[in-house]
């Protein structure tokens, strides 16, 4: 029971249609080919200077299993298009090449490899889409995430975005990411059940509404919750809200209870939290916390904590749970070798104006000053001899994965300690800085000799 | 095989932790209570004049099978906070209500109820999550493409956002929502597949590189789908790459085919369109269709429009894909009448600094004008009497589905009579205009003897 009838999908049939097509001529011409793809961000968004990478837990899962059932290959069928050899092809393939990745919770910059695929080119080219999509979300949402967690500083912050965010699985992934970039927690409860988040949750409008009045809906809250209420103020007015979440505390302390705290969704917060603050001291509960909602991201969360605000926690939706003012990364996925008539691997690039891309199996190494913090990163060939520590590591062999992706809780101190590593400047939430991303000789002297030689071609 | 492991999943498990929470103290003290629930929309986003409705059919499937499974109560039972008699309660919980909702495909505004839920208190406030989420991702998307769509007139319009959608159930939900609202189709197959919608699909330029060079590439695309080959041309420079179409087009002509089109996607396009049109005019290729991509939004393709760019179709990705410039809406749900301890049904609201609600069950009257066009909305009591067209039709009888969601052309053919009835002036892509929708005198008179009963009772 209980299982809706909509969710069972065949991710591999998520792609765009091009990937078959294009695969249906890969076939026909050059059904043996190899290639070298890299998945990488072209530009920073405004206000940013760092992505977190996030994503790969899934990406690895969906390789493992990739493959066409019957019925998408009946459908493909219908469209009147392929050839039975193709389609008999199709419905046999399986992801069998090699992947190189960033760790999730590693920090990296734009023209980065964020992934890089080593496969047969159909079965390359057929992922395209879903690495993209994965990629381009899990990015998006960490790296707006970490901007929020750090704004807060040492105040707790929570995911309550499952409303607005786009879709079921944007909701959980949402969570996810905004977990392991250093929120603490998500009032989405599939999404702690899924991913062994801590859930939280206080009250709802309509819950004090449904009652004859407020005291009388805290009471009843307090009494099914002693241990665990947090009571939202705001419904009528927000003083007579807090007056009479001090009679309940009042009748919690009877019974050997304390209220948690009290929530404020509206109006000033810096004047109402100082107010509210002052007035619950007053009556004896420095115990009980301010929670804070309503509208909020970094920009905000930063102003109400210079403005010291007296407020414990936040909790973030909407503005982080769509990434409002980023909604996405200009995420790309670049073709850079591909293997010849005689199956030798040549380097390949795009030339569209503004659009140029590197040839080669790239690797990027991080440098750091002698306290540890980044300094710079150089962008190479793969056995190129650079110094510096390699940030891309093998995940996947012969369509198998041979990374075991660590528990949330590794993967969320893995981010927070290169956060820590990433200098202040990159981490302003009103400016960008550009970090410094050096393209070695090896490599400029490789992109060079590429473009002498696709030019040539393609007289 | 190839079913990934990580998509079947609990719909009923995906709601914000309140609902639980609120839930079991609406258990203890008022298990009996029912409740009326408005959806609805606070306010516009910028530059837009109204709403297209979406996401029923996704809500009636999620409310006909709503449930919790073992594994959920399990996991509820793990927090530690809830009874025995409360998980019992859950864990046979279906929901039993009735509903009414806009049609999909409907133009609505702020404040007019999109959905309202007639139900127990308990089951009314456990659905609250993914009825906002679905409405809101819906409603955004549909409303973003209905813009692009008018936006390029006769052209077509493609969905190719796949790639930068939040997630995959955002993808197939963006794929299906912006056909509805008159895009022609789009490049996601699990979409098309799933939803009817025609999937399309030119190539990459990874298939382009992949080749010696340019012209060898389209020879092979031509040669695997003669008659369906729409060649990108921007991979190492435009107008050489239509050159090399030319060449291909001649061959295609020597054995009976058509080459169908190119495919522009960087560069000027208004110049680059027109010097294209030109030099496949000269070439008697009069036939070959242009086609245009690349970070388009409906304020570029009316700009190319204006100029008089000679391009026949738009694919549109990112921007309308995850809307860009305005990627949610004020979406809340509201509680508007509760029965009281005699099971009497009376009005509630919230009186939050600039979050007002009307009490109340409420229906929208469409008042049309001589020649068909939507003059006003009329927001009223629904059995106020009020002359005009009702909008919101009951879909939901005692926890079953009475509607049947029709035929996806019957639903983007009624948007498209919808867009068609709304005045050109609401339609504006960078200037909003107010739609006027009036507040009944029963409506005020009922919002006022509330407001005086709520003031009373929370003295």
């Amino acid at each position: 029971m209980a299982q809706n009838t909509n969710n069972k999908i065949n991710l591999s049939m998520l792609l765009d249609f091009y990937e078959i097509s294009m695969s249906a001529s890969y076939f026909d011409f050059k059904k043996d080919a190899k290639a070298v793809f890299d998945l990488f961000i072209r530009r920073m968004p405004e206000n940013r200077s760092f992505f977190v990478a996030a994503g790969l837990e899934d990406i690895l899962d969906y390789l493992d299993n990739f493959g066409f059932d019957s019925g998408s290959i009946e459908f493909l069928k219908k469209q009147g298009i392929f050839s039975e050899d193709f389609l008999n092809y199709l419905s046999n393939v399986k992801f069998s090449g090699e992947v190189w990745a960033l760790r999730e919770g590693e920090i990296f910059f734009p023209n980065e490899p964020v992934i890089r695929v080593i496969a047969p080119i159909i079965e390359a080219q057929l992922v395209e889409s879903y690495l993209l999509n994965t990629i381009n979300l899990n990015a998006t949402i960490a790296t707006k995430a970490s901007r929020v967690a750090m704004s807060a500083k040492d105040r707790g912050v929570y995911d309550f975005s499952l409303r607005r965010t786009h879709g079921v699985d944007s909701s959980l992934k949402v969570a996810r990411a905004s977990y392991i970039a250093g929120c603490n927690g998500t009032s989405n409860v599939l999404a702690g059940m899924k991913y062994k988040i801590p859930v939280v949750g206080t009250m709802a409008h309509s819950f004090v509404m449904s009652f004859q009045n407020e005291l009388e809906s805290f009471l009843a809250y307090a009494r099914t919750f002693p241990k665990n209420s947090i009571l939202l103020v705001d419904t009528y007015d927000n003083l007579k809200g807090v007056k009479n979440a001090i009679t309940v505390a009042k009748e919690l302390e009877k019974t050997g209870f304390k209220l948690n705290g009290i929530r404020l969704d509206s109006g000033n917060l810096v004047k109402l939290s100082k107010k509210v603050r002052k007035i619950l001291d007053q009556a004896g509960l420095s115990y009980v916390k301010i929670f804070a909602s309503g509208n909020l991201d970094e920009y905000k969360i930063a102003k109400l904590l210079k403005a010291k605000a007296p407020i414990d926690s936040f909790g973030v939706g909407t503005n982080m749970g769509v990434s409002e003012d980023a909604p996405y990364c200009d995420v790309i996925y670049k073709i850079s070798e591909v293997t010849d008539a005689k199956g030798e691997f040549s380097p390949t690039m795009k030339l569209s104006i503004g659009k140029k891309t590197y040839p080669g199996r790239k690797q990027i190494y991080r440098i750091f000053d002698d306290k540890g913090m980044f300094a710079k990163d150089i962008l190479a060939l793969e056995d190129e001899g650079v110094r510096g520590a390699p940030l891309l590591s093998k995940v996947m062999e012969k369509g198998k994965s041979i990374y075991l992706s660590p528990p949330i809780e590794e993967i969320r101190k893995f981010t927070q300690d290169n956060l820590l590593r990433l200098p202040e400047k990159y981490k302003k939430l009103n400016k960008a800085y550009r970090y410094p991303v050096v393209v070695s000789q090896g490599l400029k002297a490789h992109t060079k000799k590429a473009l002498k030689t696709i030019r040539q071609r393609s007289m």
